[in-house]
């Protein structure tokens, strides 16, 4: 049990089927929108777990845990999660990806960490080590999900931009190396992903233990699967959802209403869009802005509520339920929560590449807190 | 010395310093009005060959000289010609290209060979050639040149998509892998190559000797240096460059003229655009529209006088020296002329990725003649 603030989070050392629900319920919090849905890889890791010829859980250790000069890489799927929904994957895009960074580098990986602990990316490198026998790190490189993959915090503090990969379910696969900058490999991948459908698997950067033990944002697999026992403990009974996500995360409710106009649109293979809803009394209303993830939620007077990198998580007012910018509906009831972001996101380092300038707002960023319910 | 239909081309062993201009200027008229300008590479192979580290000189081996399980590849430029002209390269990347599919597939290539004898990837080859004293083939996979990659005789007749890779001049490197097809690896190319700024260099496809031997479009090193030769010789009073061409490559001049208009557009990764021309007595007009390449020339009433797969050359209508895409103008005094396209260019199974259609005429391919002075 590691004390996280005044709350209390139970860090694990295995995930299992029983824990993926709730892994899935904090990981769609944790995705602002984005990152993808968690309960397509929810479902294929449930198939591995019941596998005989796997094992039937996967080994979380903690960023302590791992071997200074360890090699470890990220692994998970790019591309629009509207395009994801609907394009789904073979299931061997990330493995492959991950086995050809290893050949082009002749390096092997001795453990994986989600690049991006919200979303779908929560469960991508739980289906590699499943299959692998690999462990996964207790941690993630951006505490949320973001866009652009630049955008973790590995990238932010210094990762070689070598070797990376993406593959699609064809098998069709492209390496980069000796890439200059992570926002050239962005370029790269996004653009190659966009040729792939909208959708790849990814592997990289290959990075060594002690820079993940130093820049990860620790214990966040465990934090996601303890936010949505909490959530679904308030579900049944034992509370209230909102509540649970409110004290888990440090978390405040910036708006309640419906949801009454959604504009999408599919650009660059991202999936752009704006959410406005209305209060249920009265007249005030809020308008969030995304690119895969809510970036800025506005209120009256189009005062910013919150920005980037904090988090703006939408879910269901009564059940807790994450909503993703590609479920957003007409006539849903939602709370808007505010969550203070990792430490690590807020340097000035961390704000060039995902302060609200990097995403285009000329506006200056106000935290909504010093401190953070994610990492340490 | 061999004999192609009634004319005679000298095939070399060798090319030297002396051969460079002659090249230059027969690859230049090859290239169709694209293939990139071969004046850039000619200085670089200038001053290699001047340079005491490497030789001053590259091997040149007939298709046949061969051995059938030797390894062969193609190195060359991608991208726009009109970018080219002033996104100069740094020199090392087709060189790189071709040590990234080498490390990738653990094979040692044994001979290049140029993927287009038309314009800059005549000399490209040569480059690397006297950078690691392999040899070049002569032949080339098109005779000609053509923008996308799909459309060289390797891949029409089944060359493996595996490995190919880009590299730019900051050393950005992008490896593919188990490509699906040809065209899918044109596009995933095309788009990196738009990201690294419109150019890069390529290597690509593994090849072997015996498939290589079958389907190269055989002599055109040769046949381009005699080409150049004789339009130089033309100059010098030796005779008629013009005429100098047309028996060469037993070619037709289909209009003689001035440009009185030309639309360009580069868009994704190519130089799109339509020439105009007018008769320099009477009335009679002609239009050609290029995709980097000449595509199609019409005359009165739309009539085609010649189209893709045949080759449409532009050349000052008295030195006979090549006009591109990226350097016609307003008011140049021009030869327009056609040229009978290799018997490899024909096949049904050609025709599907370089005739007409695929360039998206909805016309009935015409050939100018059954026979060609390109290739045997």
């Amino acid at each position: 049990m590691s004390s996280i603030q005044n709350r209390t989070v139970e860090t694990v050392s295995e995930i299992r089927t029983e824990d993926l629900d709730w892994l899935a319920t904090g990981a769609g919090i944790l995705g602002t929108g984005g990152g993808g849905d968690p309960r397509l890889g929810r479902l294929r890791l449930e198939t591995i777990f019941e596998n005989e010829d796997y094992p039937n859980h996967v080994e979380i250790i903690s960023p302590e845990e791992l071997s200074p000069d360890a090699t470890v890489a990220s692994v998970g799927g790019m591309g629009a999660p509207t395009i994801s929904r609907e394009k789904f994957p073979k299931g061997d895009e990330d493995l492959k990806s991950l086995r050809a960074i290893e050949t082009a580098s002749g390096d092997k990986v001795d453990a994986i960490i989600p690049g991006e602990i919200g979303g779908a990316n929560s469960m991508a490198p739980l289906c590699v080590a499943a299959l692998t026998g690999l462990p996964v790190i207790d941690g993630d490189g951006m505490g949320r999900a973001f866009p652009e993959l630049q955008m973790d915090t590995f990238f932010i503090y210094g990762a070689p931009v070598n070797f990376a990969a993406n593959t699609d379910e064809h098998g069709n696969q492209v390496v980069y190396q000796d890439i200059q900058s992570a926002a050239q490999l962005e370029k790269f991948a996004r653009s190659i992903t966009v040729d792939m459908g909208g959708r790849s698997g990814y592997a990289f950067p290959l990075m060594e233990g002690s820079f993940v033990s130093e820049y990860a944002i620790a214990d966040t697999v465990s934090l996601a699967r303890e936010l949505g026992r909490r959530v679904h403990e308030g579900r049944d009974g034992g509370g209230n959802p909102i509540t649970a996500i409110e004290e888990t995360l440090d978390a405040n409710a910036l708006f309640t209403g419906k949801i009454v106009d959604v504009f999408r649109r599919n650009r660059e293979g991202f999936a752009f869009g704006e959410v406005s809803l209305a209060a249920l009394d009265g007249d005030a209303s809020l308008t969030i802005e995304f690119q895969n993830e809510f970036l800025i939620a506005r209120g009256e007077d189009d005062a910013v509520l919150a920005s980037v990198p904090d988090l703006i998580c939408i879910v269901d007012k009564d059940t807790g339920a994450p909503i993703t910018t590609g479920s957003l509906r007409y006539g849903q009831r939602v709370k808007v929560m505010g969550v203070p972001a990792p430490k690590l996101l807020k340097t000035d380092a961390a704000l060039d590449v995902i302060g609200p300038g990097a995403f285009g707002y000329d506006i200056e960023y106000q935290q909504l807190s010093e401190n953070s319910a994610i990492g340490r």
